[in-house]
């Protein structure tokens, strides 16, 4: 059985890992905050490591889920001098694409793979091992990594060379922002205007406004919920990833450079760890 | 069999009327050009009548597809004294909240019923008799109407008193820009990225980002199709009533106000009858 790293048990990271050691793998986990890594060892089969060097040893596949560009190279720094020959690096961190781009010829120069690999679906899709994943690197690492990520990834799609797995990301995240701030418009129309948010959805849910984030974010939203799912402060950061992209490949962002705005907005309101949904909440504030 | 009118037979009403014709109804007709009104004829079981009010003399039901409020209007100030006393108008028009809430107060004088009924589906819809119906009225003259709309509506809701259909419709579109403005964002991004849209597609269809616009709208916009769909006209009449509506009642719309200024950008490119998706060729008109 082939052995595995993870490095980074945050709250997407400690799941998947789990899903690995629940799978079979071999598995040692390394997270900056110790005390979370033996934690882990007490819910599930594996070892921990002190550093990412002892980490990253002997791995096969070494996954991580950190939380921006600086946390990734910090890591790979440590633990680059320690890995395998031919082992595979596969970076589920939401990160710049041209880091990706880098790391990807840096650690093929020490004959490692690098896919980066960032995932969809939160905690919810971590936890039931449902994420979809978006890979970015050589096919034949890809495939490689494939079988070992089926243990939390539900669809797993190579999307094109280095960096394309961090771009689609970006894709992903700039539409949701039109879609969040949409529905926020929607919701918060609704209540000025008296209607049943219940009855509206009903009758709009399964027609051309239908959404991934009108099914699970507009009912929580009409009842002024945001302490859970994803945090603002991560969608932001993710944000800067697609305008700073964006500002080099010419694309021209109008809503999600405003939507970035309004969630500066919230996290003026002390919002940074609100569900990315309280936008709904900057509109009703006077309220 | 219940006697009902058709009046406007536009993209949506010509097959909606066809349905009830479909579905044993006596149906009479009626169209401001009358070619059309005898085209439909020759496609169903029916009359034509020649004016508004020999349409509605001896209805049940009344049903409206027309264009904008002054449509409205127009139609039923010719039709109303030929209304029989309980006979139901059911107006699928997306129109005011305000005209709706008049003229049910208006008609129920006359002892005549009004339910405010904007459909969603688009044309697709309207063919296979699959629209969703947000009603807004009387519970009782909304569930007498409902055995009869159920020709052509698949999800048929009784949202709230008179104009709560038009806002619930208003919702629809607010949602709905905010969602289109996301995604052509997003396409066009992938498209500067170099990323291969289908594989996006495949990668990010299935998660947060996932929206009814996604999946049937996608394709076409980073195929630069057009030609097709609900047109950008339209989309402005209906902006116009939401940002009207919320004038008054104190939303705040920022983005919704901003996608209609995109439109009247399209407008102005001569694409005011392309499809809503026509939001991505604004962003890539410079390329």
């Amino acid at each position: 059985m082939k052995r595995v790293s993870f490095l980074g048990l945050g709250v997407m990271g400690y799941p998947m890992a789990g899903h690995l050691a629940a799978n079979g793998y071999a598995v040692t986990v390394y997270n900056r905050t110790p005390e979370k890594a033996r934690r882990w060892t007490q819910d599930y089969a594996g070892e921990v490591a002190e550093t990412p060097d002892a980490a990253v040893d002997n791995a096969d596949f070494v996954f991580m889920c950190l939380g921006d560009d600086p946390d990734v190279e910090t890591v790979l720094t440590h633990a680059a001098g320690a890995l395998p020959r031919s082992a595979i690096v596969v970076d589920h961190t939401t990160a710049s694409p041209s880091l990706a781009r880098r790391l990807h010829d840096e650690l093929s120069e020490l004959g490692v793979g690098f896919v980066d690999a960032p995932v969809s679906g939160g905690e919810a899709g971590a936890k039931n091992g449902k994420l979809s994943i978006m890979c970015g690197g050589d096919g034949a690492h890809v495939e490689l990594a494939r079988p070992v990520m089926e243990a939390y990834g539900a669809r797993i799609v190579h999307v094109g060379p280095p960096g394309h797995g961090q771009l689609t990301k970006a894709v992903n995240q700039i539409c949701i922002a039109g879609i969040l701030q949409g529905l926020s418009e929607g919701v918060h129309f609704a209540t000025r205007a008296g209607l049943d948010i219940d009855k509206v959805l009903e009758a709009i849910s399964g027609g051309a406004a239908q959404s991934w984030q009108m099914e699970n974010r507009a009912r929580t939203m009409a009842d002024d919920e945001f302490e859970f799912g994803f945090a603002v402060d991560w969608m932001r950061k993710d944000l800067r990833i697609a305008l700073t992209e964006a500002r080099e490949n010419g694309a021209r962002l109008p809503v999600t450079a405003l939507v970035d705005q309004f969630y500066a907005d919230v996290q003026a309101m002390d919002g940074g760890r609100w569900d990315t949904s309280a936008l709904v909440r900057r509109l009703s504030d006077s309220d």
